[in-house]
């Protein structure tokens, strides 16, 4: 029986509750002997700071380096809006990104169609959405430096951030979005502000010769990010995959995701690169959604973003597609079968709990 | 009668055309003896590029600097797509914006009742809605130096841009948002990403600052910029002010035009500081849509964003509040009356051209 290993990272907020969902199917696969998970857990965002006073430790970096793959709760909460900047919850997740080297964070935005009526736009609108934001993750004003505070003579002070990125950060990126196209709708969209910043100028040039060069058969457009986001709600069928840089992509995938109606569903995965030697990419694999403090321990999050987060690692991490397919599938039954959080539950419907959402899905399993 | 400079640029695209329906009411102030507008034109974009080689030249900046206010179409379009970085038709734009220190940027997205059903979100969502985004103009990525692509040793280009903020830049924008707040419904939420920029952090922390010491009586609310774009989504009428700085502003305020169904009819101001010895202010007015090229010069465009940033222009710049009434009154009487430009006809309605609106809105008053 293969066996792979998996480092837990819940988190904060409703973090451990939707992992604890993930833990039932780690058992029932290992039970059912289709593959064994070697699981570790530890800590990060605002418990690791309460614990170690830093929103991760060196010693759960080593083990995030070491493991097959990533699992992410949420991080964050108003218990932590006072510590310092450098060990803010959001950092610990920010340390990962970057030190694992996860430059493609792919965001799927579905609409399942049992909850398009929980979508804020029209039924017509959304129903049967299904688009992809790749969004870069490892660059831009996330991580460029200089990246300060600095008191001017006059009392004032001076805030700066450095939005920067170099040719082959956006060939690479680009790469990772046309080959998701081809396996797709074969159309990518490029959102940038190249009117207005010299990196859209750059992002623009290099997405066009990639194209140019490699993926000639894939349709590409660029979009301006502002009218993107404008087209995200005026029609959102248009997109099949969209790549973006850093920024634009977390504010374009947010957006994208509320348009479903479904952002208690939606997992994400972000991979770095393969390593020519083993084939083997560095992955962690989070719920779209927060650490929603006000729900938190109560029993009441919807575990699926996270369960589809770990569909994802099946499939991307671990080569199980059939069984990434068996999963979902699952998860697709279980809606049907009217079973909802509170969270997407609309009205007259009686909402069930965190747990026995998990366990219909293991037992669809 | 009290006599102001309006200085017209129209610009490309479709610009000319709905500034065309301006003239048709300045004509009629003049005549009426309300008030004279003395209008000079000029060129702005790729028009001025084609003209003169720069997208706004040094004579028409003096122009503005003289003007009482600025009315601005739109600029851009695929015919200047090719043209050099720093002379393409954004540039007039962000030349004017910058050299006459227009930091305070007032998009007001309504839903006018006539087309809730324009909107691609459900009517109850949208209906009703009134919110303003009071968006940061002179600062921020738009503007801040380094700004450059750079070859590197190994053949490669690196891009940078700079997200940049002052402590008095964001003072003096928090205040024309709790200013405004205090004449509307007295709340405002202030967008940033204080969990990944440092810019963010001083923004949070100014805004703070500014509202316990001037402003305890308006009801301040801070949301992650991200998590306002989602919200814009869910629930556009949790909001009264939005205030943001200039690249989420940028892209905040199209989500939460598009929201309204009304694009081509929102009109936006954008304001520089008072002068102490006059009390007088730059002020430039546009639409919020751009220029169209696809419909432009086919006499399809809708005049009604351009007519209410005259409107805008009447009530800021020239004091003249009733008459600003009385314009967007004889805007909504013209909508009720079922007149409507393609773009917001809906199925089953007869779409009229862009003069027809401009005659029946003259006509109104
Ligand atoms: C938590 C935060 C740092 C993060 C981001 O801004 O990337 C989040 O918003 C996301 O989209 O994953
Ligand atoms: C035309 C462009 C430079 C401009 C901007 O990015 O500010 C436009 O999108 C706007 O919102 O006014």
């Amino acid at each position: 029986m293969a066996s792979y290993n998996l480092l837990l990272l819940p988190g904060d907020g409703i973090g451990p509750e939707v992992m604890a969902e993930v833990e039932k199917l780690v058992r029932w696969f290992t039970k059912t002997g289709i593959a064994r998970f070697e699981t570790e857990k530890d800590l990060v965002g605002g418990c690791a700071y309460d614990a170690h006073g830093v929103a991760i430790t060196d010693a759960a970096m080593d083990r995030a380096q070491a493991a097959d793959a990533v699992l992410f709760g949420a991080v964050g909460g108003p218990k932590w809006d006072k510590v310092p900047y450098e060990h803010r919850p959001e950092a610990g997740l920010l340390r990962l990104r970057k030190d694992l080297g996860l430059f493609a964070n792919l965001r799927p935005a579905i609409c399942y169609p049992a909850l398009a009526d929980a979508s804020s736009l029209k039924r017509e609108l959304v129903e049967g959405l299904d688009i992809v934001i790749v969004r870069e993750l490892t660059g831009g004003v996330y991580f460029g430096e200089p990246k300060e505070i600095v008191t001017l003579e006059n009392g004032e002070k001076r805030a700066v951030d450095t939005q920067l990125y170099t040719t082959h950060e956006i060939e690479r990126i680009a790469r990772v979005a046309f080959e998701l196209a081809k396996v797709r709708r074969n159309k990518v969209s490029s959102a940038e502000k190249r009117n207005v910043m010299r990196t859209g100028v750059l992002w623009n040039e290099v997405v066009t010769r990639v194209h140019k060069e490699e993926y000639p058969d894939v349709e590409l457009e660029h979009v301006l990010a502002d009218n993107c986001g404008m087209q995200l709600v005026r029609n959102p069928k248009q997109y099949d995959v969209i790549v973006t840089d850093n920024l634009f992509g977390d504010i374009l995938s947010d957006v994208a995701a509320m348009l479903t109606g479904s952002l208690g569903m939606l997992p994400s995965a972000s991979l770095g690169a393969e390593d020519p030697a083993t084939g083997k990419r560095k992955a962690l694999y989070e719920p779209v959604h927060g650490s929603a403090p006000d729900i938190a321990g109560k029993g009441l999050a919807n575990p699926i973003a996270m369960i589809g987060s770990f569909a994802m690692a099946l499939r991307y991490s671990f080569g199980l597609v059939k069984e990434a397919d068996m999963l979902e599938k699952a998860i697709a039954n279980v809606l049907d079968s009217g079973l909802r959080t509170k969270d997407i539950a609309g009205p007259g419907v009686n909402a069930v709990g965190t747990g026995e959402v998990g366990d219909a899905i293991v037992k669809e399993m």
